[in-house]
């Protein structure tokens, strides 16, 4: 079992230890702060509900969290001593010498500075290496390492072992990378702010409704790449490139902009891309952006809140065959699997739309949701009939099979495009209080609608329903 | 029908046009250069693979794209005039009084510049706004607005129709907001890169494995009031706003660090934010987060390859009852839905990813499938049986009932916990060819190893396998 000791249990300690722990080490905190054992039971609960949530198999089974009131206990024997005091000089200064002390030599030491070089941290001979996370530190990857090279790569192999992205940093340097970019952007916005050109809720929606989208899947250099087109980074740089020195950049010093660092880019970027066209890398882009903007749809933050708002707006769907159409759709790329076809699970996701579609029209929809009472899925059977691919059309119908009482039975039909049948979805639904979650009757008026349905579909076939899994089909097919 | 005329069709032109017609718009386009209808071709291809997939209804019809040789002939009758020229002032002023006279009186015209403010656009007594998209101009709902606020007000309501989010510049300034920020972080990212400190690629991963996962949700002010903790957004400057005169702003003028900054700031952010604690934020920002990283593993992008590559380290999951357990997971919260319980649909899903977890331990991984044969899911039969919530750990076994010839019949149970089985998934495999889309015989590796099963699991039992939905329960339950 190895063992991390924490040293300070802020929110940036706490969520180390986080993430140590949830990985299976175990985990040693010191921290004088009476309060420091409540503050990272608050980071872990919060942990305990995101990282796994992450993955689709299970963590290992979490390690011990012990608290100590003393740093050398904390320390002994630790495989990883990471240091999350305060971001002062002269405290550092004392609490690494201890920890030095107390941990063995093969113990990696390291730092959460944000701002010291390990110079700066070493100045009284210790052996620390900055190991620089982001907050929250049990969801985000990224570790700026920077110090004894040796080091720094032991330290590499444990950071990418709790599914942590270790980047090392060559060349030491005040505020490492990532800060010396985001003090950049902290720095004109305040500007911004001061100069009452936008508030700080204006600055932050121009943020997340656009590069900010982009800049989580791809950074800088690669969508700047992208915005070159196939003439690549030094048409990017070429077209673009002299807009540093037009007026917005007075406030500042600005790099020579001249051939070899037109060149220099281009080049670095060529390594990092040029194994993708610009086609490629566009579809890549795009298919990332599409994901992480249906992943916003959930909570309706930033843009997903905008695909919502804007979907409501969205026309409803008429009839098909004499049935309610419940859902017309594209289908995302996101929706298929290795075998290049949408997965089976989609199929569901799509009909269970359909379903909530359908409850909206029974008047069983959001408020009445909210007054206590629902439809629970009790089973479902899906035949699979023909294959649908990324960007289909679907149009999906409902039928009730019957709607007396607690119990609702519908019949989905999945079209591709205008007349392929690609999917038939039978449900059984149970009428639930969602206050006991036991099964009760629907209000009168959803009573009612449905009756109303099951008297008009009374009499339509519905071919594939009641059949069990490999029962061979009656009739010619 | 509206009608919005495109001037200038390159990548941005080209982002509008499509944005345009997939909201049900006609477009016409007028762009001198002989390749434009080819290139916003590519750019409609790519529109239309991804924008539809943002949403689970819809876009209206197409409107119908048309070219042409003149000017006043696009812009006539247009609702909406947007000029996206070359970033070329005294080519923007040839431009705009030409639209302004082909144009209604009625049409907003909107300039995509990126640099001039409408003072400077207008000089020669035009009346066009600053309407500033993000590439790709088909996904990203940015656009600034800047100009005349009743025109503003005006093109807003048509941006919002479209799906886009319009934020207004309450005063002009070059680069209005996002590129301001876009700038300043351009700047020091070729400081970088100059200096050595930094490749290009290492900055991109300083983004997109930290602060660009923040940013696509959140935004500056709000992340940072998080990191404040309860003590607020007045403690996080009181805390950080000190580094502002450190070292690493020398290269640069920054505004007064005072009291009225810090009551400025500390105020907006109430207003923007104030009405969730900082305990609804974390979980916010958590839970939009694990969205974003579990969208970015489909491709393996930034922090979602990461996730991937940990888990391919995470261990294999012994047995249960006899049976092989193919899965062990944690839900997550993404998978939950307005019942407060996770989702019919991903009941399904946990059993896909066991599915092929079987599948990988018969033999038919996905080297199996790179050689062309693959199986395919034609039916499945789901009895829900319990309710799940965010954060169980689900166990999945995995039984064979019959796997001879091209057929495969699995019996997966899902077990919350370690005792509550809440639902059983029953699927029929067919073998398929993968070039031909028909059914295929194994490869005989495969065909022993299930013959290995099925022995190892005949005369099991499979209670609620082979029914149909809605059968009654036989005997006591």
């Amino acid at each position: 079992m190895s063992k991390a000791a924490i040293i300070g249990g802020g929110v940036i300690g706490g969520g180390w230890a986080a993430r140590f722990l949830l990985n299976g080490w175990d985990v040693a905190v010191f921290d004088p702060d009476s309060q420091a054992e409540r503050k990272i039971g608050e980071v872990l609960t919060n942990a305990r509900r995101a990282l796994p949530a992450l993955y689709d198999r299970a963590l290992p089974p979490e390690g011990r969290l012990t608290f100590h009131a003393d740093l050398a206990d904390a320390a002994a024997g630790a495989d990883w001593v990471q240091e999350s005091v305060p971001e002062t000089l002269s405290l550092k200064h004392r609490i690494l010498p201890a920890i030095q002390q107390a941990a063995g030599p093969e113990a990696v030491i390291g730092s959460s500075t944000s701002g010291f070089k390990p110079s700066e941290l070493n100045a009284s001979g210790t052996r620390a290496i900055v190991a620089h996370p982001f907050n929250p530190v049990y969801l985000l990857p990224l570790v700026e390492l920077v110090g004894d090279p040796a080091t720094c790569a032991k330290a590499a192999d444990i950071l990418r072992a709790i599914g942590m992205y270790p980047l090392v940093v060559r060349k030491e340097i005040d505020a490492h990378i990532a800060d010396r970019l985001l003090e950049a952007v902290w720095r004109e916005a305040l500007w911004l702010v001061k100069d009452g050109i936008a508030t700080t809720a204006e600055i932050d929606e121009s943020i997340r409704m656009g590069f900010g989208i982009r800049w989580a899947q791809m950074g800088l250099f690669e969508t700047y790449r992208i915005a070159g087109g196939e003439a690549g980074m030094a048409h990017f740089m070429a077209q673009f490139g002299p807009a540093l020195s037009w007026p917005w950049t007075k406030l500042t010093d600005v790099p020579d902009f001249n051939d070899d660092l037109v060149d220099l880019i281009a080049s670095q970027s060529d390594i990092q891309s040029g194994h993708l066209s610009i086609r490629d890398l566009e579809r890549l882009r795009d298919d990332n952006v599409v994901g992480i903007i249906r992943a916003l749809r959930r909570m309706g933050s930033g843009a997903g809140g905008v695909v919502r708002a804007h979907e409501e707006t969205l026309a409803d769907i008429g009839e098909r065959d004499g049935l309610p159409v419940t859902a017309t759709r594209q289908v995302p790329i996101s929706w298929t699997d290795y075998n290049g076809h949408m997965n089976e699970a989609h199929y569901l996701e799509a009909a269970s739309l359909a379903t909530d579609r359908f409850m909206e029209m029974i008047g069983a929809d959001a408020a009445y949701v909210a007054s206590g009472r629902s439809y629970f899925t009790v089973e479902n059977h899906i035949r699979y009939l023909d294959e649908i691919h990324a960007g289909d059309r679907l149009t999906i119908t409902t039928q009730v099979l019957a709607g007396k009482g607690k119990r609702l039975h519908l019949f989905h039909r999945l079209w591709r495009g205008d007349d392929a049948l690609a999917a038939t979805v039978e449900t059984m639904l149970i009428h639930t209080d969602l206050s006991t979650r036991r099964s009760s009757e629907p209000e009168g008026a959803v009573s009612e609608s449905l009756s109303g349905w099951v008297a008009s579909h009374a009499g339509l076939e519905a071919e594939g329903a009641g059949r069990f899994v490999g029962q061979p089909a009656t009739g010619p097919t």
